[in-house]
């Protein structure tokens, strides 16, 4: 990876947020990390309300997956029970 | 819901399952199940097959989503940690 400032860093994480490229973001926010030390105060707190905001967008997402997953569980609950019930009766006229 | 047959039924099945529309799926699935009994074995038998064709896309499915909570959760680490550790050093330096 090409050196970059930490500007293209932050718009590279929003990127890969929006991307929901997890690997990639990982990445960018080790990299980000080796930069924090030299930036102003002012500059860090800014990116740090940027972060919050990102957990919260990471925790719907978050929040988002377990819905779904609950959903899959359901599914999979009633496709089993169909498949071990009915496919008992198969065969046995 | 309009009385459907059973491959109506199937086929609306597989449009949930591609949309990822798990409520519907539910009501589909349920529907289907007081079709069941008055099939033919032939039909059961294909019907069952399909299903454990589903039951293989519904655990891929899951499997994604878990390895998207796992670098969901790796980035909430990354961000909560920076948040923790820089967040008290602004305002002090």
């Amino acid at each position: 990876m090409k050196v970059m400032n930490v500007d293209e860093i932050e718009r590279k994480i929003d990127e890969a947020i929006e991307r929901e490229d997890y690997e990639h973001l990982r990445v960018l926010l080790k990299e980000r990390e080796k930069l924090l030390k030299d930036l102003s105060a002012e500059k860090l707190s800014e990116i740090l309300e940027k972060d919050r905001e990102r957990l919260r967008i990471i925790e719907e997402r978050k929040s988002s997956l377990f819905r779904e997953l609950s959903g899959l569980r359901n599914i999979k609950g009633s496709l089993q029970k169909n498949i071990w019930t009915r496919g008992d009766t198969i065969g046995k006229g």
